[in-house]
């Protein structure tokens, strides 16, 4: 605490990033980076971008990486706005679409009694971060016992919602057709905004023709969040989007017009955009990582370990016979760093991000010997 | 307007950046670029640090560059934090360190009676619209009829200040002895915060050793921004930091961790490290720089254009004859881009940046056709 905090800093709860160690020791499963380097289509890009222009501001509006991720999405270039990651759009949406609780100081005013937004009590943890940040009322709904999304929690008037899909942790998906009944409800009920944040989305949801991008034109209230940093292979490059009406656009626009005007730098712009010219590239190495989490689930479940089947390129995972806390440690003693979440419910589980066959392989072999120890 | 704006959406009057024209018909003299390219040695850092470590996210905390950031300042490593331009920093700054007016719903709580922030009424134009986004009361201070600060003006009770230094568009310093009474001021007072915005510091003010940096260990509440979209020519990396007292960053931190925690990319990091070791590079384009705007300041002034001295890589000028808005389309029909801002007490001004010896030859040349007109 300091005297030059104001109250809102006072109050806030951030967000704990996970461990980037600065040594090799490790394999690192902790923070859902891809295993397989970025397109080499994207390195010469930005390679032959690193020049004389970087002493020029970078295009605010980002209109070619946003005609090209238009055409490849199948939408309209103005029903896409750029940023810096996807934790920024998720920020920027936070701050354009919820009302916050200004009348939190007196109890009495209108402000006081708007509808608290709604999500998963497990789910991507900055959600509440982000509400508490903005000053916005949040009610958390459980997952069922499976750790699945009930739809129908969703279809009750609210403030908004926000949903990751696959859901993180968890790596369970909702349906399309449950999806759209959540978002139709809340479109037909004045309900406000629904963000589905698919980061993790090329990862089985899309093969699947489950991407709830299909649905933008149908509904204004429907925002979608998209990373380059999972799927892409991009976390270092910083690039995130989102897709939705030119309303919803406009106000992000607004927000961040009054925050950054230039919040992706000219390599990103260039690197992202090479990144979307080769799909083949990444289709293949994203096809890699679902096999590879497909065989890793198959050979833990056979060791014992309880999984939850995942749509993304990680996997939930409880050790038997050791807490969350003790599974971590352990692993993190022969080299291996997981993701542990010292939360109610999951705190037994660790998150396990899809390394390389071969990372895997010692992973799968480290588990072993955590069994027998 | 948007049913699904938010009511802090609706109320934004947000930022509008200069023109970024996508052809090359002009001599852009509009957005305080630095005419020269960035150092080889930062394109070439660049072009190495363009490999497979892109999928891995960056160094939240900027460890390294924050180190030599410290050396070249003559601070300690925890005194710097490094974020997504100085827009980003200043936009961190105002949400952490000002005061809301939570009670705007409600007059009678003791939240409405926040002091408010303090500033110039011709200055960064950002300031405004952070306090906007933030719901900061702010109160402009006019500068006397010269354009200077009177720093008497800011030894009252505040809510804490912000202050380019040297102003911008105005392009004049205020002196570190009178800077120092504002901010001794303001911390015997508890006044608050007091931002020292230094993004065109290296153009004169730093030459004159009149930088606020060296009061950082005498105030705790002092925090000074800095940019390296200006005299270290990579207005298109989108890299900017603030050196203050470890209380003041970890507030920044706090921020910056409940909204996005990696703002600042790979290749930014890596750029702006091999800037910060190329000085004797910068040293020497700035000196052009610095040349160049004297030579055109006396050149204008001899063809009886009204000057402001200027300590930064722009010039305010006002055309004899024509309004700022006349002079402004003249200039662009001209080919050249300059910009004017549509503001009270400036608005028969334009701001230029100070382009190329060869580029500002051929804007005397325009400006001598323009008053023959």
């Amino acid at each position: 605490m300091s005297v030059f905090w104001n109250s809102r800093t006072r109050n806030l709860d951030p967000y704990v990033p996970g461990e980037q160690p600065r040594d090799r020791r490790f394999i690192k499963l902790n923070t859902n980076e891809n295993p397989y380097p970025p397109s080499p289509l994207v390195i010469e890009t930005i390679r032959e971008a690193a020049g004389e222009e970087l002493r020029r501001y970078p295009d605010p509006e980002c209109t070619e990486l946003r005609e090209l991720i238009a055409r490849k999405y199948g939408v309209k270039e103005e029903q896409v706005f750029v940023g810096n990651g996807s934790d920024e759009v998720l920020a920027f949406s936070f701050g354009a679409f919820f009302e916050p609780l200004s009348g939190a100081a007196c109890p009495g005013s209108s402000a006081a009694v708007s509808r608290p937004v709604l999500f998963p009590d497990i789910t991507y943890s900055f959600y509440h971060i982000y509400a508490r940040l903005w000053g916005i009322p949040c009610h958390t709904v459980a997952l069922d016992d499976t750790f699945s999304v009930r739809a129908g929690d969703y279809r009750v008037p609210s403030g908004g919602l926000s949903l990751p899909n696959p859901n993180a942790p968890t790596g369970r998906a909702v349906s399309l057709a449950e999806l759209r009944s959540i978002i139709e409800y809340q479109y037909r009920e004045g309900g406000g905004v629904v963000i589905v944040d698919e980061a993790y989305r090329d990862f089985g949801l899309v093969q699947a023709g489950e991407s709830a991008v299909s649905l933008i034109d149908e509904y204004p209230n429907l925002l979608t969040v998209h990373t380059f940093s999972k799927s892409f292979s991009l976390a270092g490059l910083r690039v995130g989007f989102a897709i939705g009406s030119g309303e919803l656009l406009e106000g992000l626009r607004r927000i961040r017009d009054s925050f950054n005007s230039y919040t992706v730098d000219r390599l990103a712009l260039a690197g992202a955009a090479a990144a979307i010219a080769d799909s083949a590239y990444y289709e293949g190495i994203n096809r890699r990582v679902m096999a590879t989490r497909d065989r890793v689930s198959l050979a833990l479940t056979s060791l014992g370990f309880d999984l939850i089947p995942s749509l993304t390129n990680f996997i939930l995972v409880r050790v038997p016979g050791k807490s969350g806390a003790e599974a971590f440690k352990a692993l993190r003693e022969r080299g291996i760093l997981a993701r542990h979440f010292n939360q109610d419910r999951i705190q037994d589980f660790l998150r396990v991000s899809i390394g390389t066959d071969e990372e895997m392989d010692v992973f799968l072999t480290e588990c072993g010997g955590l069994i027998r120890e």
